[in-house]
């Protein structure tokens, strides 16, 4: 707090003029609970000092705002208060222009997480889903890094929009987990990952080794049998081989129609808790008030 | 705002010389509308401390512009100029050096939203143009994040290349979107996420089920016939199995057929809506003209 | 260190008052040990030059804390303290407010490390969940760089989240590294590099060359044969193809097993080592004090 | 410029003797066409105050330069030297250490460029040259926004390698967009999106379904044929599928061979063109002189 | 370097008592040639204005070490030494704390090092290896750029890490350039972009719809022929399918097993080059020691 501008005016009648010019920097404690549309009021305390009857005393007298809208905050009003006889402050009412941080850091974020729904339509298996969900979890987390790059150290009335991301983030992170999860199901049937499954596939492939050795035991069998036998044989393979796709093929499809199913009951659990919470969220951002005490240097 | 080198000249018809320099810091709100086009002129007002006929009153000669392109900005002319009688200013015009801000963000969004225009050519299905379009979406929004460090905090005439960046996230994002939903339309035929769907999809399924368990039953039932008609049976298995094959791929060929005409029909309405977006935001960038007074301190 | 406010007020008893507003800025050495949970105490010494009984004494009074939560720090509890006679110092209590730090560090890490837990229920040879892991290691590895811009340089009990972090990048590479291997043991059944694996490889085409030959040479033989040998011939033909088609796929098989076997067999390694470091890492971070000795400025 | 020292130390004859440290900041514009190969030369003007013979004069003898390659500049040399009889400057040539950009700006570049040229030897079909080229084209983005933050605002002698950058983020624009179209090219044969092709693929289906219902027509027609006969048909129904894979195979062939063909050209076109643009570049970011005038303060 | 405590104590004996707090800031080339483990010594060199016999005398008497680890270096020792007789400065020893640059920079660096040798356990064809390493690639040059930002610009000594990730980022590109090619190499057998492959293509084209006219021919002329015929010239176009496709499978094996070789060739040379390099650049690291004159301030 610097004040410039040396010169004084004596008029003849013993008043002094005195013009002062002062640069002051103000620590203000403002209520972001809103943020970005965090709007607050701040007192600027001005005084002089007079200990026991001995000092100046400051008499104000009007109070006129110039220059209002620089930087990232408007200030909307400005007034001349007392809270005591020698207590004079300026209440400066501001509120943050919302529309930078809107687009910079709400817009993106409604439509990652726009985009996260959208994206069950993408089909479970074919390993577009869980790359674009990773992508998307992993570009929220750089804007939470933004976030609270931007945003001031928690306070009294913190941002409710940190919480907020904070619970978007474990949304989409969920959404993921659930599609990794799918996908496994989907080839799978199931995602017990203990012994007895490594049993079956054992089985398995030991089944088949003993449909193979059959096969080739039949193949060594049949050396005498007549042509059309033989034929008859080599047919019968092709057939065999046919049968075992279609199979193959309905197994999988039993399974990806089971994820399916599962992936489509997780859809619309995610959209009607995530639509209920973002409801739920906009109201408290925009109506629930924070009082912050403002006049707390003065004990 | 300092002045230096404290020595006084007197001469002898009592004329006093003194030199002054000041280096002083003027905060000016500039029009940034057109940005990174933007050109205006800034008033630094020169006054001295004369009330009621006592200080000193300035006259001022000759301004010379002295070094007049360091940073971003370049000035391009100087002139002094009054308002009142004891009211000086110097009107410094002023106008941004658009090579930089155009290379590092417009080029290469416009490069970007060309990219979004050409990825059309991607074929729907193969994954290959959801994962480049969510690409390009995320690269944008970090030009967003570039964007508004670089620029300041909103005013009277924020700079309409934000709002810009903003539609053209909301557009490159409506494309991706659709892009994902049409990926689901080509596979499914349609995008309806509901139980009836799933009944169908096991419908299918039984009904598959049903005729494989006729087969088999065909199949035990034709031991006993004779070695013609078994052969001709296995061969029938054969036909039926590609019949399946072609039949499916009929069914997903009208599915991707479908998709596809509406791709098109997106991809014009993109085409046109965007370019006669880009036309306009251009014309206004250019010509519109946002006044800003900057002489609101002097009250 | 700055005194501002020049007026004294001197009463008839000889007692002189004389406001004093000390802005210091004081470098104390935090234990961030705890980090983002971390508490600690720090003292601010006050003293005024005296020298052989010349100089001013300093009579403290009262402290009084006022406004105690501003940035990242929270002030507790502020205390007036005496060490030596003239060496007063006032103990400041602060602790760090870990809901910020918590969500932009250890919140992701924790999901992160979580999402490559869940990213063994991918397949193995799909390449996802190679795609995956990179890209959950290269997060990390910018989470670590994140960490180290907040965190101050490493001291005398340096963060132990630092260490933390370093443990799980090495887990998360080691998950990825042993997954790429494992993707190549699915494929060829090892991984040993060596040129008789080519020879083997050379062999084998060598082998299909000569049986292929075997059978162009087959092919001449067969001319002179009647027609139904020849039509014979053709559909074993046939059916090599499907022999070969399905012992290959059985070879894949097994060593898609054998992969799965030991991607099962690492899984469980990985997820009991992991959870048991989990636990002993909280437990350290939360109850482990290190101790620092804030008064070695007092020789 | 402060300077510090207030002692004199006054001889017997007269003279004074001072020490001055004059810790200067010099505010001077450096040509940086060549960066960063950039060496520029920068006068440092020492004046003393003095008008009409009143003030003090300035005789310099030697200039000293010590601890010259601090920083990202190395001080090469400086002299003394005068412009006017009361003008005295001491120039200072610097030169850009080059090591430190050419590690971050240059050499990836030049490594991102290499790599787009060879990416053309991934396969046009598979979607890997897309996303490898969607990657460089970003991340030479990047290198962008880094190279606009290191280097300073444009001025008279802008550095060319901006202008360079630009260009080679345009041609990586345009091998990516070419990659795209010909991906469409060789798929589908051509680029053209509009109605006919639509009614092409339309027919084609109709052709399709009518030849099904044929087929189907043909099935029924054929169960009062023999055993035979039925057979052959089915056997014919097995050669037709394949016939129309061939078919497919073959025309997908063709248009792939097609882009191949285009794309060896842009290839070629891509390498000359960049090769010349490349030597051209060099030549001129190293042997193009641009001249600033440093003495414009001066006027 | 600024003096505080203006009170000065005067003995009855003629000494003056002084108390003086100098906080000063040094400027000091510090050797960082072996940096993160860089240790370097710093004189401070403090004097006094004594010219000609008149001035003050500095008599140093002991100097103590408080407080000795703050920020990023840490001070091992410090010890009052003189030059010349009335040079007297006192010689800082300090080495950097290795642990932080060690976990940001030198950790990740050699995991993504390690983990590009690994890499080449992925398969050749599938797209994944590319992709991996081109990620690896790219997130090397951000390390770059955040080592550029930790260091100081290169001076005498710049410190050898910067070569060596320089180095590094050459060799992760070759490896990268060597499996874009070799992915051509096993798709092609070759990497010639020359006109006569196209020409090979176009034959090969040309061929096939040659054997395919042929083949239309001879269907048209088998229709005289009698069904026996007409169901064996089915089922050999069946074969020849079959026959083309195992003629085109064994193609693709040769062009894969000679890519393969090539690749464990270069794998090979890359490990043993790499090996040898990072055993070399260690040693240097470690042991080389790079000598810088503190005292060029002294002329």
């Amino acid at each position: 707090m610097t004040h410039s501008s040396p010169d004084l005016l004596v008029y003849s009648n013993g008043t002094v003029r005195h013009s002062v010019i002062l640069n002051s920097e103000v620590n203000c404690e403002v209520n972001l609970f809103n943020y970005p549309f965090a709007a607050d009021r701040c007192p600027v305390a001005i005084q002089t000092w007079a200990i026991d009857g001995c000092g100046t005393y400051l008499v104000m007298d009007e109070v006129k705002l110039v220059d209002s809208s620089h930087g990232d905050w408007q200030t909307d009003r400005v007034s001349l208060k007392k809270q005591r006889k020698d207590r004079n402050y300026i209440m400066v009412d501001l509120h943050i222009k919302y529309i930078n941080p809107f687009i910079t850091l709400l817009l993106p974020s409604i439509l990652l997480i726009l985009a996260d729904v959208v994206s069950f339509a993408l089909p479970l298996g074919g390993g577009e889903r869980n790359s674009f969900k990773v992508t998307l979890v992993l570009n929220f987390t750089m804007f939470l890094s933004i976030l609270n790059n931007v945003l001031p150290g928690d306070s009294q009335c913190s941002p409710i929009i940190r919480t907020h991301f904070c619970v978007c983030l474990i949304l989409l992170m969920l959404s993921m987990l659930v599609s990794l999860v799918l996908t496994r199901v989907a080839k799978d049937g199931g995602i017990i990952f203990c012994c007895w499954t490594q049993g079956s596939v054992e089985e398995n492939t030991a089944n088949k080794e003993l449909k193979k050795d059959e096969e080739t035991k039949a193949d060594i069998s049949v050396v005498q049998l007549n042509a059309a036998d033989e034929h008859s044989q080599m047919v019968r393979k092709v057939v065999n081989f046919v049968d075992d796709h279609a199979a193959k093929q309905l197994e999988s499809e039993r399974c990806q129609n089971y994820a399916n199913k599962l992936d489509k009951t997780f859809f619309w659990f995610y959209l009607i808790f995530g639509t209920t919470y973002f409801g739920a969220m906009t109201y408290v951002m925009v109506y629930y008030e924070c009082k912050v005490n403002h006049f707390d240097f003065w004990y």
